[in-house]
């Protein structure tokens, strides 16, 4: 036979089982931090009508170059979701009943037939919670306090930066920014912390902005980084946008101090955020050691997404955070400072027993023990080297003389202590 | 705006928070039993080159056909998995160096556009357990030992029954029917339960297999079903298929009868599989009440298709069983005996004190319980109605008088009784 090669696609990968049991931590960690804040889990399909995920509120035309699309055999034109708030609002859209607010999360496969990167996967993981139906910012302290919480159960501490998109709106339009070009100056404003001063105004000169408001920009951009909240009270008469944002900021700012995190949580006035769909407050979560430089998560609240994608003029106030599964393990699996490993309680060698070793693994899983029959290794001294590359907390032995005396001979591996049980092999 | 109508594609569906909540109870008792029993986690893409998903020891002809097919940018030929055993095999042969024998389970979805029938769907979860590298009947006692211990602990009691390919071949070949008519008449008499003697006459002749050998088949059907393992004995020494199947089948029953479990485990001469590429013991579950009349589950030894799919001469022995998420949870929605709800442990209502109710939220969260904070409705009456509809267990009320005294007022809901703990708003 001629020993067929297999590989992956390009941007999948598989999860052997040492990362898997990761995963599977870091997933019920966020799941059960999820819930704890009165969240709801919430399961959509992955299959979508492409027209679905191509509304203009969507993901905004970048994404949808990378979007999968096919034909199923009834010609349905299919696409693979991208991200989860798309089928969140169609879930929102297609069930009116549903009391708001409504806190859902959603842990799920999400694909982009995107440039691979470090990291970055054509098929990737996304967690995301998302709060429709607040129109206050404790929503979105929660969120931000929800995901200090998160990460500080997998032992990642990190930082959190903040700002409102009113806010920067405001200021661009108050320094003659042009509508139409704002979401580019935003894009650009955002990789301040990549490229540097000059380089945003290199791209805002590539831009063809005028002169005059690029050279206001910078002038912002070198008075203000750094500046706390309260340095921008100047600006707030200059426009609306300006002062809702500051009312935001300023409400959102109190809470976290009030919580005592707003150490953790940092005002960045220049923080942009790339997606359009942002309406008010966005962040973005880093870790704290840099080993990881890009995002580990991020959000914001867009309040005129879901009716914009239903069709409605209702307002429908909401804010999301989301997380990459993948990008929280490889920060995990760098710091390797958890130990996740699927440890056996117990490990059974057999011999010749092995109804007796059934038996007795059966009764030592209802008691909630995790439990391995040696089931080809016929070799003690093999058996014992296989116990110690797993991990084995403790070995058990069953020959002739232990069934015949209803006993167990069981080995304690770290110690090496070994001591016999009773075992009922005949009278069960 | 034009409101707009949105809808699943057909196949699929959404998950509601309360269902949801089942379907995670449900992921969760599977995940920790399969761990208890050795196995390990494994997470594969869903997308797969079509040369692999279409590799001639996969599905079979009938699966393909429902394979969903898709370009990406690159031209690559891909393909939504069907199932978890071809990229389970996968594994297998691009990590030469695992170790056997290898217990893995994952749980994902699969995809088939197939016809939708009752609780069939196009995009469904599949939860699978496989064991590679065991060639004794242990590996199988333990799969059904796990299978009964998932369901029991579900509160869905089940049946196995099961059978082997050998056997059931080597009879069939006894009574003269010709290897290529084999799969044929195998899948027709796997039909006899629903069917009945007559139906599978029928259908015999239909496949046009000759009269005489029809006549044989259906004596043994008439003569032999309902009869236990040991009548099959005067047939071991027709030829040696029989032989072997049924020295398997008494190893297992011997696993089985001394694990007590042979009350729900129930031999079946004449259980078949659909899938062509069982060489041993085959297995299907079924709930004892009958509520749903399809199995719930099902498996069995499948010794050639991992070196075939390698496409090498090395046996790799492998046994397998798999369940569907979505038909146990019908059925544990059908029997409604397990109360999954997300019941919050404390619901708060702030009145207009924002900040201390998100405090009094985050210490009641860093203590493990689940809370909620009322974020929009500012009328007791129509909050209280709101924690009642949502089962909540205590309600915290945070007025001005708490707040200026360090204090909370904490209703217990089900008794209806008021008490006041002490928190310290001021000297946090």
């Amino acid at each position: 036979m001629k020993k067929m090669d297999y590989q992956n696609v390009r941007g999948t990968q598989d999860y052997l089982p040492k990362a898997e049991m990761i995963r599977k931590k870091i997933r019920r960690t966020l799941e059960d931090t999820f819930e704890q804040y009165g969240c709801k889990p919430l399961e959509t399909p992955i299959l979508n009508y492409t027209s679905l995920m191509s509304s203009k509120y969507g993901g905004g035309a970048s994404i949808l170059e990378e979007m999968y699309t096919l034909n199923d055999r009834g010609k349905r034109d299919l696409a693979l979701r991208y991200d989860l708030t798309i089928p969140f609002a169609k879930v929102v859209a297609m069930n009116p009943t549903i009391r708001l607010p409504f806190k859902r999360y959603e842990i799920g496969k999400v694909f982009r037939d995107g440039p691979i990167k470090m990291g970055r996967y054509r098929e990737f993981t996304q967690c995301d919670v998302d709060v429709v139906g607040v129109d206050n910012q404790m929503a979105e302290a929660e969120l931000m306090q929800m995901a200090l919480s998160v990460f500080s159960q997998l032992n990642l501490p990190i930082i959190i930066q903040y700002n409102n998109r009113k806010l920067l709106q405001g200021l661009l339009e108050s320094l003659g920014i042009q509508q139409y070009l704002m979401s580019n100056v935003i894009l650009i404003i955002d990789k301040l912390e990549k490229i540097g001063i000059l380089g945003v105004k290199e791209e805002l000169i590539e831009k063809k902005i005028n002169e005059e408001s690029i050279e206001k920009v910078i002038n912002l951009l070198k008075e203000t980084v750094g500046k706390d909240i309260n340095y921008f009270d100047q600006f707030a008469t200059k426009n609306e946008l300006i002062s809702k944002g500051m009312e935001e900021l300023k409400e959102l700012t109190e809470y976290l101090t009030y919580l005592n995190i707003n150490k953790q949580c940092i005002f960045n006035p220049f923080l942009a955020r790339g997606l359009e769909i942002y309406t008010g407050t966005i962040y973005e979560m880093f870790l704290q050691d840099g080993s990881i430089s890009s995002s580990i998560g991020s959000g914001g609240r867009y309040d005129n997404a879901i009716s914009g994608l239903l069709g409605t003029d209702e307002t429908y106030s909401t804010v999301g955070i989301s997380f990459g599964l993948d990008v929280i393990y490889a920060a995990v699996e760098l710091n390797n400072m958890i130990n996740y490993s699927s440890q056996l309680d117990f490990y059974i060698i057999p011999f010749q027993f092995r109804k007796e070793a059934l038996l007795v693994a059966t009764q030592l899983r209802t008691m909630g023990f995790k439990v391995e029959i040696e089931m080809k290794i016929k070799k003690m001294n093999k058996a014992l080297v296989r116990a110690n590359k797993e991990g084995v907390k403790q070995v058990i032995f069953i020959g002739e003389n232990e069934v015949a005396n209803n006993k167990i001979k069981i080995k304690d591996m770290e110690s090496g202590i070994e001591r016999e049980e009773i075992f009922l092999f005949d009278n069960k």
